[in-house]
């Protein structure tokens, strides 16, 4: 009964037969039981996160408001349900407790109950797009993960990059904000230093709402050197993102290796094995 | 009669003299009359298009509103004679009505029919401006062509990746969308969740519009918040892009084996191996 | 008397001796009166220019119009004398007439004088900041217009994409820009096609001003497309760029010649020249 | 007594014990007095920022202002008895004066003595968000100093294209602005040239505040121009930036040429010839 295909389970996590051909369904993506499961599951969940965006228009919801409180209630149950059958037909149902997507799942059906104690609370039922993120298993799967893979290797190796330039950022936003609440004044708009960094974070990022904007000309100029500056700056991430994407990206790394020493990640136009030196295959 | 350079049509296609001159002239582009074809074509295109455009102006409409109809209806005359031409010149009509082109063509001339009935539907003639897409035609052809190859090439090898990349921004301006809904409420405009979402995009692509902003001030930080990853998530396309455009790009590598020791990754314009100097084989 | 370093200048151009050492004055950059003279005119060219700028200022020109005029007249006066004085001291003065500096140190003197004839032209003066340009040759003059050579060479060589590129968001503009016209109407400040397109920029290019916006849902809709396109959209010029520029900006290339076929541009790593296959000199 | 590790400092300036521990602590990150000092320095600098701005808040100020006037004092204070002991402390105070971090030291305690003279001046405390720069020392101090030192190094070489980008940049933005000023006139805000040139940074940059924008077609078609020059214009310093950060960043190309055939390019990590497969020399 026990899958050999699946040797990263130890024994004691065996399943009786039918939570294992549950699990089959609910976490499994090649069978076509496992692919309608997914498939209906991606639709609740757009139909649950669409009824309560809606459910938040007040035209429609004075209108609707038993419709969206019917969906509400049948898809918290249905999320509800769900979620008790992957504890079960899970090998660890704490692993999977802790795992993201566990804690996200959890997430998903919880506001729904907690929204007879805090009111607003419902409207994080929207956290549930991020179960949507199971798309990309219906979808070729190896292939969207390695590609995010690759997204999140770049992002991970420029994080130390990425925090000197957030704190460059965070830097000129306090100074410029300060000089700004000094410069300019309550008149326009400038009422406190903090409202002076909201300011400058808009302005640095080229956002540029307009509901606080500079009046007296040295205000302007400071605001002209700002857009400059972030005009500017906007090419620190880019580059050091683009340059470390091109790094992880590199489509030449032979995958052969050597036959001599097993070792791999030679250069395509080696012809010797740069760690013993022997000679490596021809194609 | 037949032109034995077109051997992709097959033999029960071919064509009368005349409709394979006219085919010559629609179709071509290499003939001076097929040249000036073009060019006649892409002037009464422009002259229609602004035609329309200039007639959507209330002011201009209301004194000139009859030259307007009579350019309107003449150049739809036009071009529908033009479409029917390319029916009766072209060797597989199915297929022409079928391709890119083909629908451009057919959506270029219906709206006038169709504005009988329906009446803001005329508009939609500035759908016309994509046929200036055979702009490209009389400029150096090949050369635009390929260019437009290494773009849109970059493109398709980057679509798992801004898949992924879509879908992270689409969660984030839901989450963020909602959660300043709830954070804000009514007073700042945030009247509903759709609402909030539309705002997070605006906001997350640096668009910044200023019809709705956050007034309070844990709003503003949320806000904060959300330029400052916009602006550095602006990163992860064109990151991708680049790395994308710069694998495509690289045309100097050459695949070539030294015939006397083996190495590869000599130039294309080399005739001796850089390494042991013997001579590369000429292809 | 004539110089023998300057080739490029036929027989027919000899200068006078006081021609001679005027153009070395003016023209020139490594004697110090060139210097000086490149010095002041800078600061004249700066100071003509704030003069002109300051002069647009309601408050300052009641108070100080007479200065202003002054000023204004002195620098053209100035500019006068050294436009002529370049014609005089010139070798081929049709030629410096129509080369790129040569116009703009025209277009530089002409408004004060057009200025009796039609009165907003005197702002034009600022195009005065073009002749800045020179400020390069005070500066490490060779290094920068390598640099800007390298920047330039990159542009011209990603032209044709960035034509194609051009070419799809006028189409992007006009199309959306029209439905946004049907679809919002008059009441949101979409009164016309024009309008639309032009809202289309200010929103695909992350401008946002936010004088136009869209108030229905729909139109919404449209917008939040328009702006992730946008924000999508602009990875490829920045694409386009980069990768030419890093293939322009390529550093590995050896200066050194083939002994035997004085041939360059062997790689690095290269030991015998690609083209006559003779061993390189060892460094 | 002497600390034979730091041969950087000459014979004259040996400290006297307890100033030498006094400067393990202060200028020290290994020990873990040194790490205890540098985060609660940090911590200290914190509280007193966010101190400097709610103090600016009006509604918290009226409430709370004797509060914030402690907190403002007390940190001086703290700051100015630190800054002595680090005077004391080092070997050479007058270097330490003179350095960058010197200098932030110094400006973040006076503006509180000068507040007695120039009632504003009290914001600029805010600069002691500079001094948070020692955050470094206590994260893994080498990574990052090493990171920023590719991200400065590829500023640093990529300045002379920089200069070139700011030039265009100023000159466009000068030109257009006094376009505007021309065309559109008072009536839509465009008061004085400075003004335009104000407006035509912010559009130019994408910031696009709103507070003025075109009302003609004729500045509106302008400004539409400028916007896609900008949206284009942002691909140049992301694309020097990034082709520079590629150079600087690649690490792993070996100068060391094979002792037997002479070829270059290995890895770092090779032992063996990749092309002869003969033996390396070790470093």
């Amino acid at each position: 009964m026990r899958n050999p295909n699946k040797p990263k389970f130890n024994e004691g996590d065996e399943l009786s037969p039918w939570r294992e051909s549950l699990n089959t369904i609910i976490f499994g993506a090649e069978t076509w039981p496992a692919k309608l499961f997914d498939v209906v599951l991606i639709i609740c969940i757009l139909i649950s996160v669409l009824s309560v965006m809606l459910g938040s228009v007040e035209s429609l919801n004075v209108k609707y408001s038993v419709v969206f409180l019917y969906i509400e209630w049948f898809f918290t149950a249905l999320f509800t349900v769900e979620y008790f059958l992957r504890l079960i037909s899970v090998r660890r149902p704490l692993m999977y407790c802790r795992s993201f997507f566990g804690i996200v799942d959890f997430l998903s059906i919880i506001p729904t109950y907690l929204s007879f104690l805090i009111p607003g609370v419902k409207y994080m039922l929207v956290i549930r797009v991020m179960r949507l993120l199971r798309i990309f298993r219906i979808l070729k799967l190896s292939e969207y993960l390695s590609e995010s893979h690759v997204l999140l290797e770049a992002l991970n190796k420029s994080r130390h990059k990425i925090l000197v330039f957030l704190y460059t950022v965070c830097t000129l936003v306090v100074l410029f904000g300060s000089l700004m609440y000094v410069v300019e004044g309550s008149a326009s708009g400038f009422t406190s230093i903090p409202k002076g960094v909201y300011w400058a974070i808009v302005t640095l990022t080229t956002v540029g709402y307009g509901d606080i904007a500079p009046q007296t000309p040295w205000g302007q100029l400071i605001a002209a050197m700002i857009m400059i500056m972030g005009y500017g700056i906007i090419a620190v991430p880019t580059g050091i993102y683009s340059a470390e994407l091109i790094k992880v990206n590199k489509p030449d790394i032979n995958n052969d290796a050597c036959p001599d020493c097993g070792s791999t990640g030679h250069d395509f136009d080696a012809s010797f094995c740069k760690f013993c030196g022997h000679e490596l295959d021809e194609e």
